[in-house]
């Protein structure tokens, strides 16, 4: 269920996948600064930066049931997709959890947007 | 417990409050447009959109462990129960749920600033 | 000439016309709450404040030289146009003036994205 | 003079100046990337996208007529003065520029919260 109306409970699923990627993908950005091996860390760190803010903007989109939330799903399936690749490349904890939640994002995200 | 380091683990309720207050209140700003005294209602839509980014930044902040968290938080909280406030004044069940949410999302964040 | 490097110089005037269609959209939203027919405008406040999120996105995408940033710029002008339409439906000087502005980012992201 | 209404033309000398700073950080932060010595750069990354997602933030805020403008520019000015002082560390040009769109940024914001 959603927080205070029906209108997004469809959506919720979607919302709660958005708002965890955003986290993750912010604490692993945090993480990945503080590897020896940053500079090999260069286009996953700023992926993860815009899977962030990608994931945040659905998440807020579908909450005020804003007329291209499935148009921003999409493309965050994608943005999360890509994310995903990037941090898998990385053995770390932080990067593997990570590209799991960002690969679950994506799906959720696809599934909306086929709704 | 955070999703993939623990850094941010302290901050995880005050960040699940600020997700949940932010989501809150995007769906009361769009119940409140469909209400028919939309007029008696100008500066609780313009409180809900400015509460509703703000919580989405605390908690991006947080997730990232930005070095200005807590002065997000104090903010955040003075912002949250402006819009608590705003939404008390209406009777209809979206804003009487979104001013409980933010009323602890507002807890949560001097909480969270005090830490 | 972009800010502070030369890499988004080639995205300079679609950044210039998304900062300028967001700070548009979120005049035009605080003007149309102002309003005495404000329930006739719902559709329209509604759209106001995806389009002015979406523009700043698309700011930031564009500025970190994002990967998905044509991707986000071919959202924004659909986002945008919808804006502008909604935006014309009202006689009002800062409607009018709005939906000009959405127009402009709406042609400038649409060149951005076939770059 | 502001976009559509008069309402923010008092505010626009400091939302240019946030505007700018987001994006002259958002660049900074990419070009820090790719820089050989990115280790030594990790808290100048991190405040350069706390400082480019707080300039966003009071531009909009200030945009919309915000009830919490002013706290927001307060907050803004120490999260660029802590970004500049980070940037002014390095000798490359996109740090020393960005460092002085900083400390612009922040004078303008403490100008407009002492209105």
């Amino acid at each position: 269920m959603s927080v205070v109306s029906m209108v997004t409970t469809k959506f919720q699923a979607c919302i709660d996948a958005c708002t965890k990627c955003a986290q993750a993908c912010f604490e692993c950005f945090n993480a990945c600064l503080n590897e020896p091996d940053l500079n090999a860390r260069k286009s996953c760190v700023s992926a993860l930066v815009e899977c962030a803010m990608m994931c945040q903007m659905s998440a807020s989109m579908m909450s005020m049931n804003g007329q291209f939330s499935k148009e921003h799903c999409l493309l965050c399936a994608k943005i999360c997709d890509n994310c995903a690749q990037e941090c898998a490349m990385f053995k770390d904890e932080h990067c593997q959890k990570c590209a799991d939640v960002c690969r679950m994002c994506a799906e959720e995200c696809r599934k909306m947007a086929s709704m």
